[in-house]
């Protein structure tokens, strides 16, 4: 996927991956570009992202570094050290100011980082920058199997996204990368608020396992190469690429077999449809469920109801492949059959109405496999 | 395990549970005798709960009718008048009165009982009263794997307890029948106060999945057969039947292959105490890391980041197998190969010192296997 107008992208393996795979990607614009940025709200956070935090607060960068296969997260006073390395060899390879460097890092946590290996890679992937994207996509990928990437284009400019994230995936950010650049003349104030906005509907709604990460980073450039696009298409480009990488990402869950949209309606606020929502993708044992296409709707309302939120067991439906397995708290009319066939499908709508409202919730999630606990019993070791 | 003076059991199969095991039970006190309960905090509540809810409140009951098989939940005002018919064939089969007979149901929710079943099934049961507990113990089983009782001698009266449960395990109380008899006199209050009290380190300490369950149900009953003990001896002989039965919950858990005492110490307050054990125990990623043995402490800060309390991850000490993994938040000097051994047994203490102040937690989980998801993921179709 060629990278938008005065975008170029390179990468390298360090060895950082035990499968000696890219691992070191650097990112620059021709010029000076707009930045913003959304992370982690774990209280735990890695160096980087208190780096990056701090160039996305200027309003300007020119260039990303990244790394996989080290999270650069729990490492001290050496960690972030490292972070600000990372930034001042990326600013020397690539010619650019070093507070224009945001740091980007994704893997094991707590292992420290050798600053020698990751700063010499930073220049070797400097020296093979291209016009592609894919490269870039690939050096960030850990547990992923998929490359994700998707693409907009807005009135003469483009868009184009690239995220990594299959495991610790959680709203409010999760393990994930995103990083999104278009060529289009973008304010800093207006690109921060078409991605506050774009949001809610891309990262914000998708849950893999419901553990928040240290290292949730999305930074997205505009260099305005190409000129200016009318804000409100501008708008709904950002939000087409950032709801298709989120897509992406649950797709390519760890060990998932399905996805599955959760949409909760007749909540009696935007809380609790979000909560109720967020308890059901949270329970695992909804999501084995899922994973042996069980229309098992009585793990719903257990979910439901421990959910914290004052839900009324007599009021709740529950739809699934458009059978309603549950009217009114108990049994409903819809076939199970109907049911367990919509189950075998690789997307899975399931309806929830709580019958005490309007506010509603739409989170995206995927099933549990006994894969996932392969992966996971065997990430570092 | 002989029941306490005064009290007989009877089981029978009536065909609830697909494995063609007994399923139907009853427990009776000769004389009538002080009853106590804790029940589910989950607002999705099966009917037999909200029934013996009631008996409990009345201070005194003779009987305890229990089920497995089907939860009787979900099942709207059928599910009600069948708890109640239930109560009903107890009272009649057992010539006691209806309102002293507390009813208990477990396995699947949402499926309609068939109460003519269930209530000739009751009178059965009645018909072969034992004094041994074991045969009631057996026809609460679900996925459990093993019979799981208690008993205490405590000056001169016995306290004897079974319980069921393995999945939908959560503090709070969980997929959880517990049933304790004693014939040691001991008013209503006093029975009430020694339970709640009991529970802290008993059943509100453990978790297999984090799921909160619909039927969850403890009832403690004590009929004076054996004359009085001493408050304190009583209390202690209590607490430890309860705390044996909460542990061989968590030694049974769905597919688990090792028990884990998450001990937070240092916490700034017993909630933040709590609530961090309680995210580390909810975390899929850090119970997986405990199924392969690898001693991930990173996960942990991750989850103590994402628990919603204010901790400080320069603060955060993580010792396993008595080794400091993690120190001031960043790698600590123990040795990962000790931390190692420590996760082949069978029995596994992870401590977690918060650095704030002096409140602690204790809780007990164990790990997720590749084989919880594939009970869980088989357990109705």
């Amino acid at each position: 996927m060629k990278l938008p107008a005065g975008f170029r992208a390179g990468a390298v393996a360090a060895g950082m991956k035990p499968s000696g795979r890219p691992d070191v990607a650097v990112l620059v614009s021709d010029r000076p570009a707009s930045i913003a940025g959304l992370f982690t709200q774990n209280r735990v956070q890695a160096a980087p992202v208190a780096l990056s935090r701090r160039v996305v607060r200027r309003g300007t960068a020119q260039a990303i570094v990244a790394n996989s296969g080290n999270a650069n997260a729990c490492t001290g006073p050496q960690g972030v050290e490292c972070a600000a390395q990372m930034q001042r060899e990326g600013a020397a390879a690539l010619g650019v100011p070093r507070a224009s460097v945001a740091v980007a890092s994704t893997g094991i946590i707590g292992v420290p980082m050798d600053p020698t290996v990751v700063g010499a890679a930073i220049h070797v992937a400097a020296g093979r920058l291209r016009g592609d994207i894919e490269g870039f996509a690939r050096a960030i990928m850990t547990t992923d199997t998929r490359l994700k990437r998707a693409e907009a284009a807005v009135a003469g400019t483009r868009i184009v996204g690239v995220a990594k994230g299959s495991g610790m995936i959680a709203p409010e950010m999760a393990t994930m990368l995103a990083f999104i650049v278009t060529d289009a003349a973008v304010p800093p104030d207006a690109l921060r608020a078409a991605v506050k906005g774009a949001n809610d509907d891309a990262f914000d709604r998708i849950s893999v396992d419901g553990c928040m990460s240290t290292n949730d980073t999305l930074l997205v450039m505009a260099n305005g190469t190409a000129g200016s696009a009318p804000e409100g298409d501008f708008r709904d480009g950002l939000a087409s690429v950032m709801s298709a990488l989120a897509d992406q990402i649950v797709a390519d869950g760890e060990g998932a077999t399905k996805v599955i949209d959760i949409l909760v309606r007749g909540a009696a606020t935007s809380t609790m449809a979000r909560l109720c929502a967020r308890s059901v993708a949270d329970s695992v044992l909804f999501r084995c469920a899922m994973n042996g296409g069980d229309p098992n709707w009585g793990r719903i309302l257990a979910a439901l109801g421990a959910s914290g939120q004052r839900v009324d067991p007599d009021r709740i439906g529950v739809r699934i492949g458009g059978e309603d397995l549950c009217v009114a708290g108990g049994r409903g009319p819809g076939r199970l059959q109907v049911a367990e066939r919509a189950l075998r499908k690789r997307r899975v709508t399931v309806e929830i109405d709580l019958g005490l409202g309007d506010a509603t919730s739409r989170l995206t999630t995927n099933d549990l496999s006994a894969e996932y606990v392969r992966i996971n019993a065997e990430y570092t070791t």
